[in-house]
């Protein structure tokens, strides 16, 4: 059975108590609860993590990600300065897949500029809540393919 | 019922004719046909163009953009420096939905920057032919949500 | 009798339709009509335009702006990169007005640049609807000092 | 009565004498007299001041500008620098409208810059000494729809 | 009683061993006995924290952080480009004062720039030790001010 | 018989009219009917097309270029931002020289930056109308070397 | 009897009457009595100054700084470009505190950067007018140790 | 017994099984291995450590670093922006050798720069496994000149 | 007789008695006797004059600097930033000869930049106090070529 | 008879040997030989010289250069900082037509920019051995036009 | 046999004499009387050279460096700007290892950057005359391991 | 008897035959004998030389400069670029006067900034060649006060 791991990133712990204008209210484990309902829909088995550590999401990645099919990572304020973790995604041969809440080239010029990007699979920004559902369709889709 | 606008920016015609390493061999019909049926599936109104013509895009999203629940824009090349457009997608109030084949942080670094993204709903980019696809759902959340 | 070309750029067909609180609510039918009744006023021939289309201005500019004593100019979104209408200002002699209804040093960093600005004969930016009736009488000063 | 100040900035009491191809061949007095003539048609109690004392001008913009309904205002080199004169122009709350006699975009990269435009009501530039009647009508025309 | 989080960031443990010349030479415990002691004598409950780890840093703000009435941090070498900590400092929404040791606008370019100043409450910056009293004594007037 | 596209970008229309001291007094005609000559010399097909619209010189190249064996392109003002032009010479897989009858570098510096030239076969410029000359016997050479 | 020198730069004479959501509603009066009352309780001399004028600041400074046992200077909007003021700082050896009544960092980019603040003592941003009385401990803190 | 500590950064953890062709077959035991010989052979006691988390890095330096005679470290991805390894370099006073499997210089722009360099001893770049031996034997050399 | 006006910029009164490291011991006063000598040794009258306020100089210059002959310049910190400095230098049309005790070129980044000297008629930098006298001579022998 | 000089620059002695797929695979002997063969039938003297090092190139421009009637110049890397050789091409009044035998714009950055073409009299990029071959045209038609 | 060409740029004549602080007591002969007994323990040919001459470097790469097994280099000033070594660097296909005697990385911006570094197999920096003892094992292990 | 080396950068051999309206009439002679005829009246040894080649420049610097008492430089061309001269002025330690004819801070943006200015004892620029004369002043100044 295909694995996919998905991966939050710092502050997103907070998801529905913190500045809901921009993140929604959901909780993460809104979140984590839906996808996990497609993944029984689709016979996939979903991994979750969240951690405010950049050493230990590459730690998931290296560890989790590496033995999964699809990596779904929101790497929230990592985004953008985390060569740390865009070396570790390019090292793990998963084909992983970028998410984030907000459109992140509607917020502070800072946020404009990913450094995972170049790495990742794809990206979906903007989307809210619903992201996350596009990004598992996108693995799902890219499973299917091989 | 809902309509979705699905708009294909400059030089998309020659899709699957030209650098099939970056965009796929598929040609742009497929793309359509495949969103004519989703649309059928889903009840929604699809109307599909294409210009290479940077004031015909504008022309296009002021007349057919208006009247839609959704636009689905692919800005191509105009992605990078045509405020033009940005400021028609800011003009009409229907929420637009950018869409990109390939990856564009992972090319050249002229291609990092999007003029759109600031006034887009959300962005999707990297996911190949299925990026349509994943557009079309979240136009669908977008106008379930309403 | 002298001729003055008043010529719109992009997206400003949605004058009055479209975010009222940056460019007011009055139609460009409103700011034509109220020229017209000064072109009389003074004898002066007044011809309109508006196109979304960067080459059809430049057009405009060179059939229209070369037989005119002076062209009122406003190249909405254009201003800030179309290099191609700057040399078509800078080709036709006759002088040209910049105008921009709102003040665009106030408005994003990406506006506070004119590519045409340097080739005008002058600028008038911020008055809203009023800045036309400033360029008119601008222009009728320039023809009668010839 | 209403009441617009008129204040000139740094050398340009010089005017006439210096650089007459790029700021005419009126002197200063000339652009005063012809401004109180206008004031005096349009039942407008018209003040005037020059200097060359960045502070000066501030104290001006607070003594006379406070109670002025208009401020027509030349900041000639301070333009480019002064943020103690934009925090002044902001601070009073009379609309100020920002006059240049030259087209400030064709010349030295430096001018091309105002740091006082985004708090300026509006800007005029490039046209001379007529640059300074455009304001006086720009000032008319705001006193009016109050 | 109220509540004050004093946390401090990486290599501040080596205080008073590390680079007297710039960072003087008390250690932090004798920091936080002043501290201590100020919190007595105004019945403010002080809570003392040091990591080197960015996303520990981060938990402390969501842990102890969100209960406290407000926060004194010293974010050392991570003011300079942890976005997460920004991020962390704005989602709790407790006020948080930046402390520095140093006049950082004194030293290399590259700690000119706090990526947390524009999240903060108020900046204290180059008064040694007496940084943390001065902040201690705005903390706690912010306090008694609501 | 082998076909070359010669294709005119915006303004060029006008040569022999225009700024004579940077562009030289021929008119545009004179240029094609040169090329004519040279093209009935050497046996090849010579196509001549000038449009001022970004959009048609992409089309143009779509639909002329694609089929020639050689394309002599003065995309003038687009040179220098037009990235979707760009995107169709590197679409089209036909050779494409880029022709400037000025010295780009002797000019303003936005006119030193060509977005064509690294998509571009080769460049000539600053040899005024012998630069077309030059283009074609380059295009000759590769044709021949084929 | 030691004596501080504060000197309120330019616009802070409106103080209270400007932009209040920034700068808060007291007056410039009422800082002073506040720092007069704490200077009378700790048996400080106060020397009180505003100036608009760049050039009396510097007098000032040389004046009553030099006599002085330390400065607290508010440089306003000469923060960030008055190389003139920074070189009065440096001159005279009495040491200055810099002060700032809203956080510069969290607004306009170009208020982020300070000219003083490499030649201050330290820098207090963000605590409104009770930056002024941190400032003040500050000042005597260093008057003790001496 | 002089000691060395040997630290290995972000991602070293998976050497020999990521982009091999970029840094190389051999795994961080086998480099390990190869300096614990060298130790042997020239009576240095030597201590190995890898660690993903910068703040883990940190301390390793402040406990392992400090009582150690010299340090190499592969800072790997935190090279580029991690002033927070490199205050606890300076912090430190032992010489810490910067070393690099890959030459940064010929790779993506942002790996140039190294905020890590100016407080090292000095930096070997670019000879693969071999770059540790060059690194102890650099170690050695300076704890004979001692 | 010819005159030459001596004017020394902001904080230049404190010669003598600031930063002697950088500027010297002698004062101010020395200079211009010595420069007093000069002028009656060669029949040229002197004036001099000192100012820290910005527009006090521009004042000065238009004063007595256009009924001078030469005049000698040291702008000192408005070296820098007083666009209104420089444009007071070319409206007058007296050469000005631009003076700097210290190598500006040897200090902070910001003071390698004079937006005076391009409409200087040449600068002397780092002699110290001879400085002067060198610009003396310069004058001199552009008055005698005359 | 009229005299071309041929001036190759530095590493153009390797051509041939050196990155062939970058340069082709001729030798420079071959260039000059098929220059020599033209040179004969247009009856132009051609003269030939290579150096790497800039004075000899700058003493071979002074020498030969200015008693030719065309410069033909392939300044390799020196192409991208020379001045002293721009000033060289600038001295003497020479036409100076610049070469090179890849397209510039098509390799690294830092090969974009030319500080030789804003002198030279036009610029051919990217034709391989054949850019010499227009240029000898090009000098040709210059020499006739005289 | 194997030979070594040591290569040591401008300036180094003078090693020994001049900026002792920086560059170290010892003298040029010193560096290679050492790499010479190195090269007969290793029956390794060593050849020396040094030159103030950008272009002798060059020849001297291409006339020693060619037929080498390796070459040590130390460009010095010539680092910073010489693409024409660059080039020869990459033209001749012998491993280029760059040595510096002082980091680079602690001394003034215009040092941190390499033009060579991206073309040479490795680079040592920062460990005084020890370093090309460094780069002569590298070497060897070079050598040896083809 | 004190020793003055007056050393000639590039192209400054053609001074008077080369653009006159920058460099003035008089050929590189007429200065070096008015600097003899000054050398005889003050008895000083005057050594003249001059070179196109970067690398004699230094090696004049170190063979002649270093036994001088003063050396006047004028670098032309390399000013802006040669750090392996400015390496040669710092590495001698006889102090440097630069020189330049033409004011280089009124001419191309390049030619503002010096590499050489900041190791420079002094700069002198744009008095023409009355600026040698300046210089021989300031270095018998130098000489006097040792």
């Amino acid at each position: 059975m295909a694995k996919i791991l998905v991966l939050h990133g710092p502050n997103l712990n907070l998801l529905g108590l913190r500045e809901r204008e921009v993140y929604g209210d959901g909780s993460l484990e809104r979140i984590n609860e839906n996808l996990t309902q497609l993944g029984e829909k689709f016979h996939i088995t979903m991994v979750f993590a969240q951690s405010n550590v950049e050493g230990e999401i590459i730690n998931l990645l290296h560890d989790e990600g590496r033995t999964s099919d699809c990596v779904i990572l929101n790497p929230a304020a990592y985004t953008h300065y985390s060569i740390a973790i865009r070396d570790a995604v390019k090292a793990i041969q998963t084909p992983v897949i970028e998410v984030h809440l907000s459109n992140i080239y509607a917020r502070e010029e800072f946020r404009h500029h990913s450094v995972i990007a170049p790495v990742a699979a794809g990206q979906v920004s903007g989307f809210g809540h619903f992201g996350y559902e596009m990004a598992f369709f996108a693995a799902l889709n890219m499973i299917k393919r091989r």
